[in-house]
């Protein structure tokens, strides 16, 4: 690593720290005067009214090269927008958001990041699958089909490695062999959720990623995860809410969505669960889209979209392809005994000279018989 | 009865037999000569080919007076256009969806009709509840509690009389003392479905009415099924699919519904119920609204809205009411032990005046407490 690549890594590492996320005043000032300067100012205390405001609780208590250290402990690393595989296009979606009048949509200053893959590689097709923490049993088994079903699709899904939905969402990509991204709301040496340190290890054993724009030590909070929850909007071409109570953070994540323009997605459910409760208000809106599949869900997520899904058919039956008249020739015919034409031709309303023509067709199909006592329907041996 | 009006009646009456419905044909000629000419004509077998084609099987094989007949021997009796309780608004659809080149989209030429209640008072304000013969317990539940919810709301509940949803939907406006119409596919002298004897006979005693447009005798055949549905999307104001197979003639009282420019509703179930299939197929086309309750049914139903249903609103909290710094500085309180103003400025990342300013507003409002270690926070005593 050359000097000024390392100076730009510490610099980035103190700044992650220095203020709360999202800290738009710093980021515009990193953005006129480049990291190092920014970071140098800061921790002089010379900077405009609204970065002191955000930066001057922490500026002094911190020092960055302990932070890269503590990520090095646990094999985590500092990855910075000046990395190649920083996923610029996806975050370059808060300059828009932050033009309609978005105060949180400023991108991370850095991720903390756990596994060896390339975020921008992983996210280049990517789908977010959220939701309720107190999930149904309908709710994970959907999320971890969903889960799946994207991964064996080639996308990565992207989660908040939560109890109840993210976890399955993220299990179920493990279990189709494709790649998750964790974007958690704390540092990395926390452990938490506690139930999920192993899935953490089996998502980086198995080419994923977890993320932190929160560098080691820092606790998760409710206004964290609420922050972090734009970053998993973010990072998928599309967000799909599995479960979502009323007051879920998943509907949360889904305004983000919204407001980044990214397409949404949500899963019905039984109108009288509690848990499904969120997801029927987003259809309502007309916000989201209603899916149930993994390729409903590509169908729905436009850029990454490769093809659209399969319309669900039916099962076939003898009289699918048959025409109205003889469908109703074919209604009249009584199963046993037999019936004239004329009884036919009354029975169905049909005039008698069609019910003549329509009789034999029909014996033809294997739908119809002539008996002793006249027409019945004949049961086809297919 | 006047001489006029028994000579209208029994025209009517021959009419509805010799015609299998919908007959356009025979609808127009009845439109140009009135229905005492266009039954004597077609007896005579003195009409346009179109009328001869769809009238001739039928034309001399029954007696008007021996339908009438058997009709008051079950208690029933038939309404016709000219009568005052006749749906004339509600059949109104049919001539712009006919315009619109929906070969179905023909009134019925007269209806058979048990109960004593007007058509025209029940339907005036009315929602169609139709789905799966082979509903699941969720969609049973559903369509009684949309039933009974309807039927509190002073809604008319329309619906096919099946098996499965459209059972429980009669059922539900019966339990909610509501009035409900069943349009079956049969002459209302058939015992069908055979498990429902007892519901028409509770649907008739609790003022409401089972109609058909099929007279005495005529058995139902799937095609009839499907016809009917016409006037099952005609009677409502709009209509809800509670459940639907991928195959479900549900589907096909959409379609109706659709064609006649009334609202079609459907309610989500779960994505891998087959049962639901249908109904998340008209969701995901757009042509449904999703709804959950009887209110949002009216709210959707246009015509016969009266106000919006109410948003569901979560529990509220104790932290309900802080503004975001507020909840910043609570969660960075620790539940037990202590904390310093400094260290809460560190963790929640906010500027130590801030803090210093919301810690005593923490604790007045009951939500943070000074210890001797320092703050901590404070469970509320509500």
């Amino acid at each position: 690593m050359s000097v000024d690549a390392s100076r730009l890594r510490l610099a980035r590492a103190y700044l992650s720290r220095v203020a709360e996320p999202p800290a738009p005043a710093l980021h515009r000032l990193i953005s006129e005067v480049g990291p190092v300067e920014a970071a140098d100012r800061v921790h002089r205390g010379d900077v405009p009214e609204p970065v002191a405001r955000t930066t001057e609780s922490r500026r002094n208590a911190f020092r960055p090269r302990d932070d890269l250290a503590a990520a090095a402990a646990i094999q985590a690393r500092l990855l910075i927008p000046e990395d190649p595989d920083w996923p610029s296009w996806q975050f370059s979606s808060f300059i828009a958001a932050a033009a309609q009048g978005s105060e949180d949509a400023v991108p991370p200053l850095a991720l903390w990041v756990r596994g060896d893959a390339s975020l921008a590689g992983l996210v280049e097709r990517a789908v977010s699958v959220v939701g309720s923490r107190s999930a149904t049993p309908y709710g994970e088994v959907v999320a971890t089909e969903l889960g799946i079903g994207l991964a064996e699709l080639g996308v990565t899904v992207v989660s908040g490695a939560a109890m109840g939905i993210d976890g399955a969402a993220h299990s179920g990509a493990i279990i189709g062999n494709g790649r998750t991204v964790a974007v958690v709301a704390c540092g990395l040496d926390i452990p938490y959720p506690l139930d999920h340190l192993s899935l953490f290890r089996r998502i980086v054993t198995r080419g994923g990623l977890v993320i932190s724009e929160y560098p080691p030590g820092v606790k998760p909070a409710k206004h964290r995860f609420l922050i972090r929850n734009r970053l998993i909007a973010a990072l998928g071409g599309g967000t799909v809410v599995v479960e979502a109570g009323i007051r879920s953070g998943a509907t949360n994540t889904a305004a983000h969505t919204r407001a980044l323009g990214r397409p949404l997605m949500a899963v019905p459910g039984p109108v009288n669960s509690a848990m499904s409760v969120g997801c029927l208000a987003l259809l309502r809106s007309g916000h989201a889209v209603p899916v149930g599949t993994a390729a409903q869900v590509i169908e729905a997520s436009g850029r990454i979209g490769i093809d659209l899904s399969d319309t669900p058919e039916g099962p076939r039956k003898d009289t699918d392809g048959l025409e109205p008249h003889a469908l109703r020739v074919h209604e009249a015919l009584p199963e046993r005994a037999g019936m004239s034409a004329e009884e036919v031709a009354i029975e169905s309303g049909l005039p008698l000279s069609r019910v003549r023509g329509l009789l034999p067709a029909l014996e033809l199909a294997g739908l119809a018989q002539r008996g002793d006592e006249g027409w019945h329907r004949q049961r086809a041996n297919r």
